[in-house]
């Protein structure tokens, strides 16, 4: 049960990024996104897998993982369409 | 050693939507923000909260509370300012 509900907390995380990367890819529009806010996540989740690693737990890896490389390409769109955006 | 790398994540994630929820603010521009990545960053902070009682984990609880508060902020300045950008 406990595990159960700590599995649906990543889970949520894990997905969270994609319906934002969908509208960054359908709109081309980022200039509303703060590249602060992509940039701490990903550092936050890259201590992550490395605590995945140090305790040898397979769900936070592959987890953060997934969620590592979601936002990675978040910060690609966000990169590349920011001068479609003037802020 | 190991902790330390924990906490930094959970640090990095849990100051993560500062940098948004200024820009937000001062912006008032929102039109690019899904928000099904605000929503689903809630529900899944909400379960590890969960999560962190089950387990009696004071520094999960407090972290992921922290930054529930910080994300549903960021969900009042999305849905307050959502009708002045058209997208």
């Amino acid at each position: 049960m406990r595990d159960i509900i700590g599995y649906l907390g990543g889970f949520f995380i894990m997905i969270s990024f994609i319906p934002q990367v969908i509208k960054s890819y359908q709109t081309k529009s980022v200039g509303d996104l703060s590249l602060g806010m992509i940039v701490a996540t990903l550092i936050g989740t890259f201590f992550w897998i490395l605590y995945g690693i140090f305790i040898k737990g397979m769900p936070v890896i592959i987890m953060n993982g997934i969620f590592g490389i979601i936002v990675f390409y978040q910060l690609y769109l966000k990169i590349k369409h920011n001068k479609n955006t003037p802020a």
